[in-house]
């Protein structure tokens, strides 16, 4: 497995692969690898990529109140983890690689970044998308790999490639659940052993909310308030950001349930924020 | 030569010359080709390049009020042109192949876009920063071949390349001008036989500002009177939409002439806009 730390030497080692007619796949992350990631580079595997995984910690999709300077650091293993994987090169650039100099250009998906995480995380998705097509230049990847978990994310990085022709397709995976439901994120490192328990409550409030549509109930303030109360009564919950059902194509807000939706969830454990979702297919057209 | 109207054939004869180890040019232009566009052409030839030059009038960089719909289209002669030089293939793509559906992604080079042409075409470099990250991800060229006349979008172009580290090269190649000195632009069409005469007065004070900084002059506030009293003579002129000296890197205002700098003017003749510039290093320090 190679360890390269700069965009050049990146270059030089996916050019090498592509002489040898490989496909390139990428899978970005910011690090703290657990199952989720693993899954995705498993899947690369089956694929039969190149496999190449940035591990960047980007400053531009974090807020200047947010856990840029504590978001977890855990390098060791996950070296060990992409080695055990059969990870073919781990891109690990520095902040001054990746940003030389002022960055001026920036990448807005609009519309998409609006809704959900972008009403209470101004600036995110912009750091985001202009991250990831820095990564697409640098990896030129014929398939890139993301997780359903951040459902905004995907959607946006997926509205990006079309709209600005990357060529390289973007593969959404499905999230990976602790054996109790709650979705893995390498912020669950944060959580107090109570506060982890109590975070499971988004999980049932999640599969309440598809038991109700599956029931029959097309009005989604119905089962927005029913979820509600079943996050509420989470003894460390300090605030929900949004539960919110949406049109799961274009994010944007439904007043009656159809088609495919995302019941989407973002709600604070003491000082950790947690995200997550599921699509559900309502079977309504 | 061949003439190819899809993103997907385009990519396929693109493929066809990398197999065969050539270097890719890229040549964007909106057609209505004149000596500038054929000095790209041929700066790419000289290169050695698998010359591609892409044809398309990208609506989203015109404002609503703007000439979109009259600018002048000669394909014909475009593509005799073209074969004329040893253009390899010509992408001619129509607004539908390029947007097929609502385009929600735009890239913004924040600064650069903000002066000069930028205050009063808003959007504009918004439009051509996206359809040039387009065509870069189409064409995937090694060189790209812009001319100096569009000063400040050959700027943008290449940071929008440093930032997003597109594997490209910018190559910003000089402004070709008619024997009395006129830049050659696509607009030049829409001048009456007395407007193009009085159009000239743009270089005529272009040259005198050069002489004032050769002699010493070091305030761009004496350099712009000057220049604005001999664009202001024209009959024809319908206005001055700027007269900008600007440090030549990052096109922010100065208040003393130093080291290299830009001189540009955009002026309207009747309905029609022109602009023209000339990099002058001072030799100050």
């Amino acid at each position: 497995m190679r360890v390269v730390k700069t965009i050049k030497s990146l270059r030089a080692v996916v050019s090498e692969a592509r002489d040898a007619a490989r496909t390139i796949g990428l899978v970005p992350t910011m690090g703290a690898l657990h199952e989720g990631h693993i899954s995705l580079i498993d899947r690369a595997g089956r694929h039969g990529d190149f496999i190449v995984v940035s591990i960047f910690v980007n400053p531009t999709q974090f807020g200047p109140k947010e856990d840029f300077g504590k978001y977890p650091r855990t390098l060791r293993e996950d070296l060990r983890i992409c080695r055990e994987r059969g990870v073919d090169a781990v891109f690990l650039p520095s902040v001054q690689e990746m940003y030389p100099q002022e960055n001026l250009t920036w990448i807005n998906v609009e519309k998409l970044a609006e809704p959900l995480c972008g009403q209470l995380r101004p600036g995110h998705f912009r750091g985001v998308a202009t991250v990831c097509a820095k990564l697409f230049n640098i990896v030129t990847p014929d398939v890139a790999y993301f997780g359903q978990k951040d459902a905004q994310q995907a959607a946006i990085i997926k509205k990006m490639v079309a709209d600005l022709d990357f060529p390289l397709k973007i593969m959404v995976c499905p999230t990976i659940r602790a054996n109790d439901g709650l979705a893995l994120s390498s912020r669950n490192k944060y959580l107090s052993p109570a506060q982890r328990s109590d975070a499971l409550c988004i999980y049932r409030s999640l599969m309440t909310a598809r038991e109700m549509i599956e029931a029959g109930v097309t009005n989604p303030k119905t089962i927005i308030g029913k979820m509600r109360k079943i996050i509420g009564k989470a003894e460390s919950l300090t605030g929900i950001d949004y539960i919110s059902i949406v049109d799961s194509r274009n994010l944007q807000g439904i007043n009656r349930i159809k088609a495919k939706v995302l019941i989407a969830v973002a709600a604070r454990f003491g000082s950790t924020r947690l995200i997550d979702n599921i699509l559900v297919d309502s079977g309504k057209r």
